[in-house]
């Protein structure tokens, strides 16, 4: 960029950004408030917009940016669909604006202004030839007007009424206008990307009968009651042929015994790899079948995109030169020392063979989107190349903006962040392990309100087939349905891995945080009649979630203070506050806990004297509160949780009509 | 860039680094730390370090960066000499310290570790290309052993041994390596940016007789009195001609009477402009001579950058497209309506000969360095474009990397820090109207411990020609002290306005932080001889500055409690903790406090039960303490302050030799 010292404006720390240029994340239909430091040399007032367009314009629109505070500008723009935007910030020393001001300075010292009323009819006669035609000859006369007016008073309203301040600022002078020299990224998704609720299941366990294998069809019969608990998502572990070849056996054991079907995750056999079905689920139609089924009953299907192989896979023969070679002349399968996962072999992504790897793998992604498919749970994307990420989501974005990819990433935290930073729409999270009010707060305030909430979605699993975290086995019933309450309320999208989950499966291998007789390595047999009652916890949390658009975000969750550490209290409310959700969550699953609950009365605009009522959605109790402080008890026995619907006064007499 | 699907390694998040790219500030001598998040898919190892060269240097070094924790990696470089230094990181997958570790565990957990061992032999011969031709065969010998060796504990030994270990590290394969797509830049200035006593005179009111213009002659005889009060810069306001058209006369009135001097900032007369001495001051041979005689005395003089024209600059007649002329013909001056600067001409520098403006005035700048000029105080920069400074500070840093520049910008906050980033190695400070304990920790935080401080050294005045606080016009000789104490020991860089300071000269008109009589309109005739208590105090802390390193840095003021909020505490250690300065400030200059002060035993290596010893350096007084609370009175009455010398125990019985 050339450097003209003429443009005096320089424009700093243009927000929202990340460190090393990523885009932040919005869904369709959001607005995008893009805010700036601009700063001018001199006395001069400063005239700014942000500049934006959608990745397939041409054409920059332009939204005024106003002063907010201490030289810090800001201004929003309308996200209309999915996709890309870009937006960036122009800056300009505004002539005219500053003229006014001084000018009405000067005439109220009763200083001579007779020249500044020349300077102004000079201002208003360039601007003649940037406005519109029809009103270039207005702006003539008015700048004669203004030369011409002996009272003076009247020339400094001809000079600064209304009309023709923002006639001028429609049309500014941008000849020495500054345009920040990055463009920013936003990239826009579907409001499933942020708001949604997953139920995990495997196939192969949805039989009617003991023993055998489920298939398709099978889980077919199940989605009208993943559809009554008011799940929207459906995500099933892979679907691929499994591997023979130093395939596991229960409870992961090295030999696999006849029948045992191995792991869905050891992907690749005789009968294809990542674009086949495992026969004994059925067929691609069958699968697109149940997609289609489960799109009749307002579900997607999620599938998992798990990019290693089976020792059996065709790729091994087909691009050995994608795997590496051992100087024994083996294939190195994957191993984690002195763990080893014989029945699974990585990519090399060293590979010089890198361009045709990555190829086959977008073209498995896409060979599914052809399906219909359009979420991908993507297993381990720590453990692929971050740059291999980033190439494909942008890939597939450019083409079908509306996938939505959830990273399973349970790594260190900036590895997770920035799988999120470089696309993921949703990411698995550390909620699995905080249990303690302090860890949950602590979380909570980092995914919510930091920087981090512009890339990184959460999505809340109390438990998934690798995972069954102390506290529930510590715990029963009671502590799944305080799990669930938590990962439904803290954030807006979540997951349950089911039926297990219903069925407060837990027991574990002793000292270990795993799933005794994991089902990743057998076929289950669920009683789906049973677990009744967190099933219907399930259904009631999730009609609330549709029900209150406040639990559609996750960006919203502020704590507020109990004095009791086994109450944890947060708020979440719409941006307008036409919804304002209050949870207050025992996470003592066993004994009721009573504590004295610091309601943020000013936050949400409720006089301190103002009676206001507490509607529980999870139960029947309803509270008629006044004032901050207020005692409650929560009981496990009743519920873990208080979820209320906040209903402010509304019989003011300020909103009755008098006429 | 090239994307290269190979390279695994991703680099984020390198400190320090500054918005907009600019550079960050360090001195000769120093070492800089940088560190980064490094992040690997998978479990492999990474190697690391930091490149860095001189901007006249074509070769980079390099510095083996070390991982800290949670994936930050860091590594420091020494910065030699004044300029400007470039640096960025590199990083890679260290393959052979990921098959180190995993032989390790490997054979640890029984393993069969032999095609390991060939896998070793295959780094080992590879790396035989890398290293020098001297050490390639003892590698290639290894290599031969790792695979001969039949006792498999003598193999681990021979491949993860302290020497090959060492030889790989310095060696590494850097054909995946990825580079840091920025450079970023550190300017490295000489000591005296961030440590100087500055002392502002008017070299007219230096004069020994009463109702005489002093010259350059008479300020080369208050230099030895300069010298003995500790002081290294000498600031004059301009020494330039002082134009007679609209001259201001005494107290800023419109009209100077006859004998009236002027303002120093209003430059420009018949006897010329921004190149010329103003007569009644002396030549520029004189000029030279006052530089050179202030050396003799270890003084630099600072002479001042102002700008601006007064209506007789030969600039207006030589260069009218340089100023703005209104529609009646005359050149607009300076004003902030309704306040009008009738003796000074702004430039207009959005003028079409820009260019030309802009190297008129770096002509001015190398014109005083050629005559020794090496510090410049500038006046008003923030009325001067951003990007004018930073072209100007980055010409002359070129030619001259040992000038600083001192901005006087009492302006906004980000507009006094965009001024730091794109140069200025000192700035005038918000630390004159800071008077509350709250206000001053607040402030100092900030310049101390945030990211401000890595580009804006603040240069700390308790009262400047254009500003007498309140707090001084309330209080006398014992306030004087108070902020003395706070500026000489809050930053490293401080500055007095004499002798008017020494004399505690408190006049101010109504209702106005301003001196009355000010001495810009006016010449003066100090009495030398007296301000004899502010005088002393002055020489001593600029003593204790001088023999305490402590004191020479600004980045290491750090703020503990006092129970009582008259009562100021900090300390300032060197980073090795070998001078420790303890700071106690009574904020109450007419009554005692007393206070219990809480020292930060932990942070500075003091056992709970040990005592320590505290030297007041500006008295006389020892205190013997021990443990964190103690109490202490502060007596306007005796010093405004205890600036403690800490000594910590010194007889340990550790400390003894046994032999």
């Amino acid at each position: 960029m050339e450097l003209d010292g003429r443009k005096r404006v320089v424009i700093e720390n243009v927000k929202p950004s990340i460190d090393g240029g990523f885009p932040v994340k919005r869904i369709e239909g959001e607005m995008l408030k893009v805010s700036a430091d601009l700063l001018c040399d001199s006395h001069d007032s400063i005239g700014a917009e942000v500049l934006y367009k959608k990745s397939t314009e041409s054409q920059w629109s332009n939204a005024p940016m106003h002063l907010v505070d201490n030289d810090r500008w800001e201004s929003s723009f309308h996200l209309a669909e999915a996709g890309i935007y870009y937006y960036t910030v122009r800056a300009w020393v505004d002539h005219f604006q500053s003229w006014q001001h001084n000018l009405v300075k000067k005439f109220s010292a009763s200083q001579d202004i007779s020249v500044e009323l020349q300077i102004g009819a000079q201002f208003l006669k360039k601007a003649s030839g940037r406005v519109p035609s029809s009103l270039s000859e207005s702006l003539q006369t008015r700048a004669d007007a203004l030369i011409e007016e002996t009272d003076r008073a009247k020339a400094v309203l001809l000079a600064t009424d209304k009309e023709i301040t923002a006639l001028l600022r429609a049309y500014p002078d941008l000849s020495l206008a500054q345009t920040f020299p990055v463009q920013y990224q936003v990239i826009v998704e579907r409001k499933r990307a942020l708001y949604s609720s997953w139920y995990e299941v495997f196939p192969r366990s949805c039989s009617a009968r003991e023993g055998v294998s489920g298939t398709f069809r099978d889980c077919e019969r199940r989605l009208p009651l993943i559809s009554q608990m008011g799940f929207d998502v459906l995500y099933l572990p892979p679907v691929h042929p499994i591997g023979l070849s130093n395939r596991k056996g229960k409870n992961n054991s090295l030999v696999a015994e006849e029948g045992d079907p191995g792991s869905p995750w050891a992907i690749g056999s005789e009968y294809g790899g990542h674009k086949a079905i495992e026969p004994s689920l059925g067929t691609v139609e069958d699968f697109v079948d149940l997609i289609n089924a489960a799109t009749s009953y307002g579900i997607e299907i999620a599938m998992d995109l798990a990019f290693q192989c089976s020792p059996d896979h065709p790729y091994i023969k087909s691009n050995p030169e994608w795997f590496k070679t051992r100087p024994d002349g083996t294939i190195q399968y994957a191993e984690n020392p002195p763990k080893k996962y014989q029945d699974i072999v990585p990519f090399d992504f060293e590979t010089d063979s890198w361009r045709e790897l990555w190829e086959e793998l977008k073209s498995v992604v896409f060979f599914w989107l052809e399906k219909g498919i359009r979420i991908f749970r993507v297993d381990n994307p720590h453990t692929k190349p971050f740059d291999f990420w980033q190439w494909l989501i942008s890939e597939v974005r450019e083409r079908y903006p509306d996938v939505i990819f959830l990273s399973e990433a349970f790594t260190r935290p900036k590895v997770m962040y920035r799988l999120a930073k470089l696309g993921f729409s949703q990411s698995y999270t550390y909620f699995t392990w905080r249990n303690t009010k302090a860890e949950l707060i602590e979380y909570f305030e980092e995914l919510s309100h930091s920087e981090i909430s512009e890339f990184f979605r959460p999505n809340l699993w109390p438990t998934t087939p690798d995972i069954l975290p102390q506290y529930l086995q510590f715990g029963d019933e009671r502590a799944f349905a305080v799990r669930l309450v938590l990962a439904a309320t803290l954030s807006s999208n979540y997951g349950i891995y089911g039926p297990s989950f219903e069925l407060a499966i837990n027991e574990a291998p002793e000292g270990r945080e795993e799933f005794l007789n994991s089902e990743k390595y057998e076929i289950k047999h669920w009683d789906w009649t049973k677990g009744e009652k967190l099933r219907k916890m399930i259904t009631v949390l999730n009609n609330i979630r549709q029900n209150n658009p406040a639990l559609q975000d996750f960006r919203n969750t502020s704590f507020y203070p109990v004095d009791n550490d086994y109450l944890l209290f947060y708020i979440k409310a719409t941006y307008d506050q036409s919804n304002i959700i209050a949870v207050i969550v025992n996470l003592d699953p066993f004994n009721p806990q009573t504590g004295k609950v610091h309601f943020p009365l000013q936050t949400l605009g409720i006089d301190s004297e103002e009676p206001y009522l507490l509607q529980d959605q999870l139960g029947e109790e309803r509270f008629i509160w006044s004032g901050a402080q207020n005692f409650i008890t929560v009981d496990p026995l009743r519920a873990p949780a208080f979820v209320f619907k906040l209903h402010k006064q509304f019989n003011k007499e300020s909103s009755f009509d008098y006429y």
